[in-house]
């Protein structure tokens, strides 16, 4: 019976489903919201500095230079032989960054560690063509990996060189989700200066050919499931609920989610469904165990939330109306929000710009979802999402680069690399989940969400992360001071 | 006695020799000789082929592309399993490279090995602009190592994808000198498409900080040495007795040395010294064990030829006449020049303009002698070489950039590189002479010179470099066959 009503809403899906581009497939964005700025504890301090680089690393025809920014603590730093821990910046600011990464705060006095957060360019304040930096391609030119990258190999040769008593300090680069990537990749193309990496939450593998692009999406249902299989099937059905409501019902949709904008259209409705596998994704990501504030202020646990909301079985508005009353649980559980703003998530602040156009380069990313599970059917298509880039951004994707230039799946030539994952994290599905060999070490964490072992330390904490920390400890201490090095 | 002529002429030196900034120190040219295109042996043969590439691999937006040349040969290559032989093309025409790299030849039947040479962007035919390549530096912007490497990796994994077979082959990097650089560059940047890498006569310490800067000038001396020590203290004094001719007696150079054009000026004495200087190391470099082609037509042991000029004591015109007669045995061994065009080796062709802007953006080398040695004094001044180089092309070079991208000397994270050097070739003080773990083995041929083991095989080839080539045989088969893999 429940498997005919949800084939009958497939096929209501099908039917009714827009057919604008953004439905073949979806684009992700980059989740952080650097409007909330959790706070470091008080007890941490930090200074913030700017070093002079390159505009262009790989040519000489452009001369330019810019200030990147980075944030030094020397709090807890032994100046005589203590390491350097580096946080490779993601894609946003980083003083966020460095507030929402508790675990290097922690960990700093334990290892007598000088802390650097070093901000990603185009990112923060560290923007190559000041507040020029997005208004064309030519002025994006230099957002790549490779050139962030770049800034931070001379970034770490600077402070060896100028900072006293840093020449012998060895450095460990950290980071989660791209900033992860990152850090990985520094340890692959710079172990000259990096000695290790801890890579949390980074989906190194989420390029083609290299993971199923299905994952992701299995693993938003997974995490889900932990809910309920019931929020699951209501999910399944929902989609087919809302497209239902086309042509003459979209107001119900409006008033229901309290969006700030009305539903109008076929695109409108598009966008929802969109929009709503990416908040499924989000709060998949910030599964954590404790309230916290990462992408939204949440309770414990928002996927339970969530799924409360959902534990009977629902048809049709109630359906609706029970995905609505979640999702703002998800986007105002502080209550001080009187309207969603759909377009928040996708038009807000630059950095969601710059991984636009990451996202439209270098960073591609396949996604899919194929109806077995509680998603839509979304497809992947090199060609139409490269068309959409072409559109939107003016440049066209390089669908292989990435795993041409950061060695794919054969990464046994490199060697100190811890990659974490948390199970519950959407991103895992692409993330190294197996050690490959003795150093580089796969850690999973069972009831983790995305890089939930690099936030502070918390009453709350499951047993795995804490365990996966020190694990993670231990392997450091191994790269500084056992035999391994 | 000696000792005080030889200060004599040091002082003579030191009060004439001209100011101008060529004296201050020697910006390397590229040796290489496209005009002597020595064939290839007729039992070998190859097909050239082309690549689409993007001019510009670390941005995205120029999205131009050009043609890479590339000559392949499968006449000995199984294709069920038979590794690639990939050599990493210099600054030169690839078919030249090609037809002096016999060893790649002579191996091939027994390895059953695809050979590749792949042209390195902006020489031969390679040209991202075609004629206008190197129009200024907008269109020399793409001329880089990073770049070239880039295209080598793009190169191999589209000979994998398109050539039935080819995909289960492993490939192992081949270069001499540059091109060897190259060839361990890409061991350690691309180690998922590179199982290991022969870099021969690769000096890739010859970089600031890494190697003294008068190691080059050194080991010139020590070679000239083999002639005898009577020909280095003859070319000790020359300096001086050609600069006291300033600036009534040019006219003798002119003469003596059957230069196609006169020596006139206090510049043109300066050129002359800094252009007799370049022809020395590049006869160290060239001092192999029989009569070979390689920069210039040359007999056996070109150095003792040489020096069979200058095995009695002289002095003033008479020693002169003994260096001129030296040098046209070195230009002229073939008697068919009519006089010797000292600009030749300055200007002549493309692949020597375009290491002239390497050597001037990425591949700054730091070359000295402090009058201990044969030499006159040359200075190493990063400032002034920035100042030419700005002057003479317009560009600023990066000093400590290739050891920050290339590891320095901190290479140990890197695995399954040969490095070879022959300790006759005056850029081995650059490069990689003790092994630095059982995985990157230096080996060292007594009586070679520029990567001798990377040519064809000779009646003439001494023990040490039969010995060398059967070791790197060895390694490479443990890479393929061997329990390393």
């Amino acid at each position: 019976m429940v498997d005919a009503l949800k084939l009958l809403a497939l096929f209501l899906a099908l039917v009714y489903l827009p057919s604008s581009d953004a439905f073949r497939y979806r684009k992700f964005r980059s989740p952080y919201n650097p409007k909330l700025r959790n706070a470091l504890p008080s007890e941490f301090s930090y200074k913030t500095m700017y070093m002079t680089q390159n505009v262009d690393h790989f040519g000489f025809d452009n001369t330019q230079t810019y200030q990147q920014r980075y944030l030094v603590s020397n709090q807890f730093w032994n100046d005589d032989g203590g390491p350097i821990f580096f946080y490779t910046g993601n894609e946003g600011d980083i003083a966020w960054f460095c507030n929402n990464t508790g675990f290097m705060w922690d960990t700093a006095p334990e290892f007598k560690a000088l802390l650097v957060f070093a901000e990603h360019r185009y990112y923060g304040e560290s923007l190559p063509y000041g507040k020029d930096s997005y208004a064309n391609n030519t002025m994006l030119n230099y957002l790549t990996a490779e050139q962030a990258m770049a800034d931070f190999a001379e970034l770490i040769k600077f402070i060896k060189q100028t900072v006293p008593g840093a020449a012998k300090s060895q450095v460990i680069t950290m980071g989660g989700s791209y900033g992860g990537m990152l850090s990985a990749w520094m340890r692959l193309k710079y172990p000259n200066l990096v000695l290790g990496s801890l890579a949390a939450s980074a989906p190194i593998w989420q390029f083609e050919g290299l993971a199923p692009c299905g994952s992701f999406y299995e693993v938003v249902q997974r995490t889900f499931q932990t809910g309920s299989q019931q929020c699951v099937d209501n999910i399944a059905y929902s989609w087919g609920a809302m497209t239902s409501l086309w042509p003459v019902e979209l107001d119900f949709l409006t008033k229901t989610f309290d969006f700030c904008k009305p539903i109008e259209s076929k695109d409108d409705l598009s966008n929802l469904l969109d929009w709503l596998a990416g908040v499924y994704g989000n709060m998949a990501m910030v599964d954590y165990p404790y309230p916290a504030s990462f992408l939204e202020p949440l309770p414990a646990w928002p996927v339970k939330e969530f799924c409360k909301h959902l534990s009977e079985p629902l048809k049709d508005k109630a359906l609706i109306a029970a995905v609505a009353e979640g999702v703002k649980m998800y986007f105002n559980y502080t209550g001080q929000a009187s309207c969603i703003n759909m377009s928040e998530e996708a038009t807000g602040n630059l950095g969601d710009q710059g991984w636009g156009y990451q996202a439209c380069t270098e960073m591609v990313m396949p996604m899919c979802s194929n109806n077995t599970n509680m998603f839509y059917n979304i497809d992947w298509d090199f060609s139409s999402y490269a068309a959409t880039c072409k559109y939107e951004h003016g440049v066209m994707p390089r669908e292989n680069w990435i795993s041409l230039n950061y060695w794919g799946k054969d990464i046994k030539a490199a060697s100190n690399i811890i990659f974490s994952n948390g199970l519950l994290d959407p991103w895992s599905g692409g993330g190294v989940l197996e050690s490959l060999s003795p150093s580089l070490v796969a850690i999973q964490i069972p009831s983790g969400a995305h890089h939930l072992d690099l936030r502070g330390k918390n009453p709350g904490d499951p047993a795995d992360v804490i365990a996966a920390r020190q694990q993670e400890k231990n392997i450091m201490k191994n790269w500084l001071y056992g035999p391994g090095r």
